[in-house]
């Protein structure tokens, strides 16, 4: 008679169900409905969340009273039964604050509960081996005013998400690497005291994180790839991204394509940024590095130069072969390019959709082109901000 | 102003808590309490979850009638306070029944709700190429037989899961492509009506959960590598498995590893099976495949073969090429290598560690091998029928 080790685990156990729990977790159902299909009301809500109507009733006037849910009035009517006031989350009240470091730009926005953008702001500057402190002085000063414009029109801020080209470690507020920077455990949370709730995370898991939120019927198991200087990938599972045990994941850039290819930084060889990042590319074509480098690859293949197409055929036929070890490993729905890779997309798509068909078998993976293009992680940190007031609306009210 | 489509999911709103959601969960958490950490007194049950006594005490009290708990009689005196009586998870009662189609074996086995092997039987047969319909009638009078046993000792086959060596379509019983069986779309369900609810999986997937389960002090994430005549892998993140959209995720074998490489019979080249599946590496070594050809490789390699050696060098650097890229996407905390791959780890790990070390930077991730060995899969599924009873225990009583 064998015998195991002893059943179960003590994850499992977890917190009991309690009756103030239930109440929070309902406040967030009832948010989130209205936030995804409001204006709706009562006795709609009710129907969507599989509440009784009393019960929604009493978590509605809680909602209304800290200001994240308004009454647009009586609904229009010729309605059969009692007219219902519609429900709308507040265009006033908690607003979400993102705002992106880029190798080189800083950009800010702020975002309503109902997912406008009412304040933005940014400024090109090359933050190639500055400090992070002058950086983040000046990525604040931005900050400020459009926190100032925003509460002008009666917002208030809920909380302040930043995204960086780098690898932050898992809950923490520390870019554990951002080589194209020249960051190395820098804690944001430490030199940049603004008295919000703070997030931090890499560009690419924002900019997934948007397509996820904002984009047209996103699947639920995607790779999102992202690339500016770097190569960075966000894998989004049942609708949920995958971090990795310390916030690593991702790292598609250093992904071995031909392994005895050129040396990489990161000590490796071959990897996928050899070939496929903006900075490989621009040398394959036989271009200097300037300013608005994806601009000028695009406008050159454009034009029929056979030396950048041809660079991009490398860099797609790279992303192919990259991507079908993803895709084997992953089985996602679909792989979307988003940031500067989605402006050259008409270039590297016929390589990379190549490689994968001839590597895959059976249905593959859909290829997309991101529609948020370089906004992406911008609006996806700001967004950030709003759903944490969504899941948690009493933490907030 | 820009404006966002609609904010929140609707996937978010899901079922409202009820007293009888409540009371289910509860249920499993007392299950599960017992099982990890039994015997255990309802006051120590109260206080790992965090209910109170009496609310416990009642829930003991419905999985006793249901023969799911049994008490073991009153803990040894000289404790201070009235004597509580211990608890455990019962000895009869539900069994989960594992069952695997290997290339060359069958094997069965029932593990009782404490996780003690209670019956098991096996057959070497090859399977390759062999129609899934006799296949899986030797299974079943295997099944029938280690059923036959258990019911005598007072256990009761509460399901059937069965690991087999190919993809299987996500929450179906089909096995979409199994290649060295030989099999495809081959649903197993209307081939197999034992009137028991069942489960069929990819054998990488039942021994990564049988990692996640019985090894000793697994990582909530880690990537399991199996290798048999294929090379698979699973993916465990947060302690939950990672299966993909179609349920295909870790291929593994299939990432390509030197691009122009010779051509895999999944369409692609320079796949990782092409170096270090078992054939790949006989091929390699000189040595024709026959019966027990990890035994003869580990054999050979012991005794010194520089072919041998060779082949698995060979081998081991593949290995680490393809590890480099997963690590790379996944962030795991562990590697761990099971199933054949297990035997040969003292050729495998020196070159598979020297590339991930080379290519890798930052503190990487560990590489173990695995302690189940072979037995992996087949445990796993006996388990993954325990783990729903302990889900859902009403669902059984």
């Amino acid at each position: 008679m064998e015998r195991g080790r002893p059943l179960g685990a003590a994850r499992r156990a977890g917190p009991p169900d309690t009756q103030q729990g239930m109440r929070r977790r309902n406040l967030s159902r009832v948010m989130h409905a209205v936030a995804a299909h409001g204006p709706l009301s009562r006795a709609a809500v009710a129907a969507r969340i599989g509440l009784t109507r009393a019960a929604v009733s009493t978590l509605v006037d809680e909602l209304t009273r800290a200001g994240l849910l308004e009454e647009l009035g009586p609904e229009r009517p010729g309605r059969v039964g009692r007219p219902g006031s519609a429900l709308a989350v507040s265009a006033q009240g908690p607003a979400g604050v993102g705002a992106e470091v880029g190798v080189d730009h800083l950009a800010v926005c702020v975002v309503d509960l109902r997912g406008a953008v009412r304040a933005r702001a940014g400024r090109l500057v090359d933050n190639r081996g500055r400090a992070p402190r002058p950086v983040l002085c000046d990525l604040m000063s931005l900050v400020r005013q459009v926190i100032a414009e925003a509460e002008q029109e009666g917002l208030r801020p809920a909380g302040l998400a930043i995204a960086v080209p780098g690898l932050v470690a898992r809950d923490s507020h520390t870019v554990a690497r951002a080589p194209n920077l020249g960051w190395r455990d820098t804690d944001i949370g430490a030199l940049l005291p603004t008295g919000l709730p703070l997030v931090v995370d890499n560009e690419a898991n924002f900019g997934a994180l948007a397509e996820l939120w904002l984009g047209t019927a996103p699947p639920a198991d995607f790779l999102h790839v992202s690339a500016e200087i770097g190569i960075g990938a966000a894998l989004v599972v049942d609708g949920r991204l995958l971090r990795g045990t310390r916030g690593f994941a991702g790292e598609l850039g250093h992904v071995p394509v031909w392994p005895d290819g050129p040396k990489c930084p990161c000590g490796g060889r071959g990897c996928l940024e050899q070939y496929a990042g903006e900075e490989a590319v621009l040398r394959a074509a036989g271009l200097a590095p300037g300013t608005d480098r994806v601009g000028l690859l695009s406008t050159r293949a454009a034009e029929g130069d056979e030396s950048v197409r041809g660079a991009l055929r490398e860099a797609g036929t790279a992303l192919g072969i990259a991507l079908t070890g993803a895709v084997n490993l992953l089985d996602p729905r679909a792989v979307i390019l988003g940031g500067a890779l989605s402006r050259l997309a008409p270039w590297l798509l016929p390589y990379l959709e190549a490689e994968l068909g001839r590597r895959i078998t059976g249905p593959g993976c859909t290829v997309a082109v991101s529609r948020l293009g370089p906004d992406g992680p911008l609006l996806g940190a700001a967004h950030a901000v709003i759903r944490s007031v969504l899941d948690d609306p009493v933490g907030v009210a």
